[in-house]
């Protein structure tokens, strides 16, 4: 398995997400579902008015009763939102009503203050002519019971919970999150808080993925480091509490001291499906599976671990929630020239820039080596580029993949 | 100061935001700080790379020893990540090294396994002419200890907190989070979870408006449902804890039944600053203070208070975390007509559509009522229309707000 040629993205994830189908549902207070991916359409509980309302403080009146000026009412009770009139709207009676009130049965207009007078027997006359039905939110206005307000596969959105809440759903059917562990391997690293000694660096990549997991959806368990020891995966795994994926970082090589797929090789129910993939940054990448532990292997330098977290994991994550929508291929206009392309599919980092004209453009970093991550931080996009591209003079449109909101 | 002429949203805008200063900082734990608002710059404390390092596995040489094929070095010693060697390097001396192992005193070039050949006797043969310094991440090629990696204002992202790490900035100065109380009022509200009666409403208002608190970086206190009694907001905000701003939903105008003004009135040191905004939706909108707590008065109507909450919550959260850039501005072209506009600026619910030619129009939901939440939540944003703004052709670029990520 080991020196197969190198595989394209796209491919390889495909198999990743393959691989990774989607969680059971579980129910969640819709207070609580904010960011959580719907597993069902959310229906309409009860119709929005409730029933035909009020959108003005003033008089609820028959339109059959007369709208021209000069017309008089008489007033024989009050309705306010939340307290309706109980009685019904004989002919040339009114009630006072106020915004969100219910309409009582034989209402059907409302005048409002700007339009009538108050005569001091306290009978109410109009001055101008109204309009039939003015000022009435009808029953179901916005949505009736029974309406698909939101569909399955979609991630929740401070809106969307609202909608949901006011239409009566109190519990939405969502997909539970994934459980993703994060282990980071390498003799070298210490976490953040750590004081590095000579030879040492600090582990940012567990910090990047745990966050690039919460923002996805899913719930990150934090493994911590292990040493570039023989077996010692195996005993990280077993460890671990159940997971739907382990994610780990560093020694996705095949070098003297890159010990993940050896130990994935040599662990029982061990499988490697891949792990040499046609991109840069990110070549050394690893798909397999410890037991019943799927595992996704990323490079250790910490802008190959966030550009294969962002092209590999975050897919998984949306796999495994049966996210609805595609994510959107927007593309930007070279602002400088690039060269051809070798075999291996680039992801640059790259800034927006406002050209001359006004559009934005986008330029990529002067370097790319992927042990920069000041470059990455700094970023607003990667710009991709396909295996064997052509050179690509300024002003060619350029897929681009931006980083999604707090990433 | 009741009846004034309708304010600008500009002017009321700059009033809110010269009223709520920028809070004080406080230490913040790097691993935590994904969301949070710099109030410092994030300055680095070490050089990442800390030494120059070795990019690939191989053998770390010193080029004046010679590049040349048929050069022969001896293999000394070995260097990985994690585990310098603490020798130095001599003339046509090597050591084995692997990536990201520091080279040792005297190296500063890496010959790849393609590049040798292993000889019986243990020495190592150039098979192919290489090239000085080559393979080599010289020390600070990241960034070095002092460089400013991060600028006060700046909100923190996952990308951030890792190159904070990175650099050992372990603790990060954050500002407070703004405490943000948000209390509904209406005599015809029930909670999410609660059925409804004849004539109630579930309040969800609260709900979007936590959402709106804890995604823009304050810290959401739900206070509750008061009813449409006169001194229930003075008891509310006596029973509160500390708040930073106290946000309401509903009775915000002078009817019968609408008690927030004039109990803000009754209040000791209580001061409205102006209540009637130049804008639709959103026309009766408070700004005051009750004792030390500053007071933003939304509408009840769930779109209303939405719009209100984008327009005028939010950048009033940006203004306590002191947040260093202004959000852009963006624009899009109308698929459909607009009539001209009248005195209030429009805050139109509007969804892009891709049109023939395949850009992307924007076209205004055909019915704007503020009690219409389902065009709300399925919008893709808000179409803004100035004051009197002459009618707009379809083909006109019109500003836009854009609803923020999870929103």
């Amino acid at each position: 398995m080991l020196n197969n040629p190198l595989m394209p993205v796209a491919e390889a994830l495909a198999q990743i997400c393959e691989n990774l189908p989607p969680l059971p549902s579980e129910p969640c207070n819709v207070t609580e579902a904010r960011g959580r991916y719907l597993a069902e359409d959310v229906v309409a509980g009860l119709s929005h008015p409730a029933a035909h309302i009020s959108a003005m403080d003033g008089y609820a009146i028959a339109a059959s009763s007369g709208l021209d000026a000069g017309t008089v009412y008489s007033v024989i009770g009050e309705a306010a939102a939340g307290a309706p009139f109980a009685g019904d709207l004989g002919p040339a009676e009114a009630i006072r009503i106020f915004t969100g009130a219910y309409l009582c049965t034989g209402a059907d207009t409302i005048l409002i203050q700007e339009e009538i007078e108050t005569r001091p027997d306290g009978q109410i006359s109009i001055t101008q002519t109204a309009r039939a039905e003015q000022f009435v939110r009808p029953q179901g206005l916005d949505f009736s019971t029974g309406n698909r307000l939101l569909p399955a596969g979609k991630c929740l959105t401070a809106r969307d919970i609202a909608l949901a809440a006011l239409a009566g759903c109190s519990t939405l059917m969502v997909r539970k999150r994934p459980h993703i562990g994060i282990l980071s391997s390498g003799d070298e690293l210490v976490s953040p808080g750590e004081r590095p000694q000579t030879g040492q660096l600090i582990n940012s990549n567990s910090l990047f993925l745990h966050q690039l997991v919460t923002l996805s959806g899913g719930i990150a368990i934090d493994l911590g480091i292990i040493r570039d020891t023989p077996g010692a995966l195996i005993t990280a795994v077993k460890a671990a509490g159940p997971l739907d994926l382990l994610v780990t970082t560093g020694g996705a090589s095949v070098g003297d001291h890159d010990h993940i797929v050896s130990d994935i090789m040599a662990a029982d129910g061990g499988q490697i499906d891949f792990w040499k993939i046609a991109m840069r940054p990110g070549k050394p990448l690893i798909f397999g599976k410890i037991g019943n532990t799927p595992l996704l292997g990323l490079p250790g330098n910490p802008v190959s671990a966030g550009v294969c977290g962002l092209v590999f994991l975050q897919p998984a994550l949306r796999s495994m929630l049966s996210a609805s929508l595609t994510l959107a291929q927007p593309s930007a206009t070279l602002a400088t020239p690039l060269p051809e392309n070798d075999r291996r599919q680039d992801y640059l980092r790259a800034c927006f820039i406002t050209q001359d004209d006004g559009s934005l453009a986008v330029t990529p970093a002067s370097q790319q080596d992927s042990s920069m991550l000041q470059t990455f931080t700094h970023a607003d996009c990667l710009i991709i580029r396909p295996p064997h591209a052509p050179a690509a003079p300024d002003g060619t449109i350029v897929p681009i993949l931006p980083f999604p909101a707090g990433i």
